[in-house]
């Protein structure tokens, strides 16, 4: 558009730069910022959006629980994914994190590396993130947007009372093991989508919904930690066995799970028995919790779920003998060749 | 290695799973966490790597500033470039950020995604990264890393006191504008690597050590909003009339720059005046402070400038009149086809 330089240079006084809005900022504000919603004041934000850095004021006595995760197109969503769904997932997997240390989300920030400024594409992700966002009062309070293959980072702030938190060493001896919801069908729907085996267009469905907008479990997370109900807690994204596998090892104790206890997703429960046990018990992208409670906090907690409304199921105990033990329903050991989910691994 | 999975299987018990270190995990505790060196007491840490979430422990009364930055291969870095120096770079543009705030550095979070996990490269980047984080006291405290294209996400966590922070809307009218350090050089660097111009390697390597290694003016910045001397400040990541022009923006407020005034970096300053010109006052990627203060703090800016060990310079005024006028050291009006620096301009 060089021909356009010439008559512009006219129009506005010598020596005077035209302080023009830049795109990258004019996306940012168009689509990540709300001019009729400020941030809530009970999410402590004092300072939201356009400035060097964003400002929160702590609550008196409260510890700042912090958690970021990065998500690459192609590694953690497929390309052409459904950008509201992506916009759910991304900060619904950092809540799910805080839920596990049952810390109460105030606020978070967004780097977005995009490889074009899409209307569309921002249009759809800045719905699905602020769907999530405004259902959990968590505020969007600042970032980053670059050009770039498509990635994700959000870093997320929740607040908890010293000493309240779900820590992974804290499982104990004797400790029951918990999961809430169902396991599996974010599995199962990879699976699908990777031909590993076919599914029904109706199961296909019913698991992908659970892989592109998984439930973080806040509500739960946060009462069982200020209810001091659970010892230790974990959200299952990288599969049961190696989650659990991180408390176990934090903790210096190891565990039975009873299989055939874990509560399998509803497009997982009609398939056949040893497909519904490798994928609740490994895998991965449930975004559940796995807590560890004392024996007699059974009856708490389970009120505490319905009030929620969150369904929980015991399926396993914390020992002193180090290792996982799978057990069937019977108490038979079991042997499977089981490995968690690692990004490096080949 | 298939075969090597009998073997295996006879040397555990029947049932039990394995819970072998992952290469992931393995990954960050080898290259990101430091046992012999916990987080200082001092930054709030109660709890650092290795969790769902970090913990902080916020100081009674403070406001938290954050921020987050993404730097993008490619983009941000050319691909090849030396870890060391990236590891220094990714960090120090974040504590730029704090700086322009005046917010004293705590800790930050580190999401990673890297093409493969390269030992060498990896002992590069955490070197400089933990560098550069020792001199400033500022904790690694948790975050993630993937498989992806090479992807740095930081954020970012400073405590000020309420009132203190040094935000793009806080100029008045009347109020010098000065610049830290010197500016210009690291758009030299890039213009040199281009083609676009030929400089001599001497020069090269200078202008170069100031776009891959930058010094984020923490104490500058945090003592200036300690002692109330400054009303405005922005760090120069996008070039100073792109940055200056957010703060009269958020003031709702013009300004003049004498051009001549502007502090030229020392591989800079011996290059023809048009160039140095278009170069210290749009060139980008400076990471030095513009801020505003009243004309009767000169004396307390220039002593406290001393105390710190970072130059200081008066360049122009806030005024009035909407728009940035630069004008030259006679006070004539300059036309200049200036812009910013836009990710997303074409």
């Amino acid at each position: 558009m060089g021909g356009q330089s010439q008559p512009r240079r006219t129009l506005r006084p010598l020596g005077t730069v035209q302080l023009a809005m830049l795109s990258e900022f004019d996306l940012i504000k168009q689509y990540f910022t709300r001019p009729g919603r400020p941030a809530a004041a009970s999410s402590g934000v004092a300072l939201g959006i356009g400035d060097d850095c964003a400002l929160l004021t702590p609550k008196p006595d409260m510890q700042m629980a912090i958690s970021s995760d990065m998500l690459v197109e192609g590694r953690h969503f497929f390309a052409g994914a459904d950008p509201l769904l992506l916009g759910h997932k991304c900060l619904a997997v950092n809540l799910s994190d805080l839920a596990a240390m049952g810390a109460r989300p105030r606020a978070f920030t967004l780097a977005l590396s995009l490889p074009s400024a899409e209307p569309d594409w921002l249009a759809g992700f800045s719905t699905g993130l602020f769907a999530l966002a405004d259902a959990h009062q968590v505020a969007l309070i600042g970032g980053d947007t670059t050009k770039g293959p498509l990635t994700i980072c959000i870093t997320i702030f929740g607040e908890l009372a010293p000493g309240c938190a779900l820590r992974r060493a804290g499982a104990q001896l004797g400790d029951d093991i918990w999961i809430s919801g169902t396991l599996g069908d974010a599995r199962l729907a990879l699976a699908g989508y990777r031909g590993e085996l076919t599914l029904a267009a109706e199961a296909l469905a019913q698991a992908s919904g659970r892989m592109h907008a998984p439930t973080p479990r806040v509500a739960l997370g946060v009462e069982l930690a200020e209810a001091g109900l659970a010892h230790a807690a974990i959200d299952i994204s990288d599969g049961l066995v190696g989650d659990l596998g991180h408390i176990l090892a934090a903790s210096k104790l190891g565990a039975t799970l009873n299989l055939d206890a874990l509560p399998a997703g509803p497009a997982l429960a009609s398939q056949p028995p040893a497909l519904r046990r490798q994928f609740t018990v490994a895998g991965g992208d449930d975004y559940e919790l796995c807590f560890t409670a004392p024996v007699g906090a059974r009856a708490a907690i389970l009120d505490l779920a319905g009030r929620v409304g969150t369904p929980v199921t015991r399926v396993g105990q914390i020992e002193h003998e180090p290792g996982l033990r799978l057990v069937d329903q019977t108490g038979r050991l079991l042997d499977l060749q089981l490995a968690g989910f690692d990004h490096f691994a080949a």
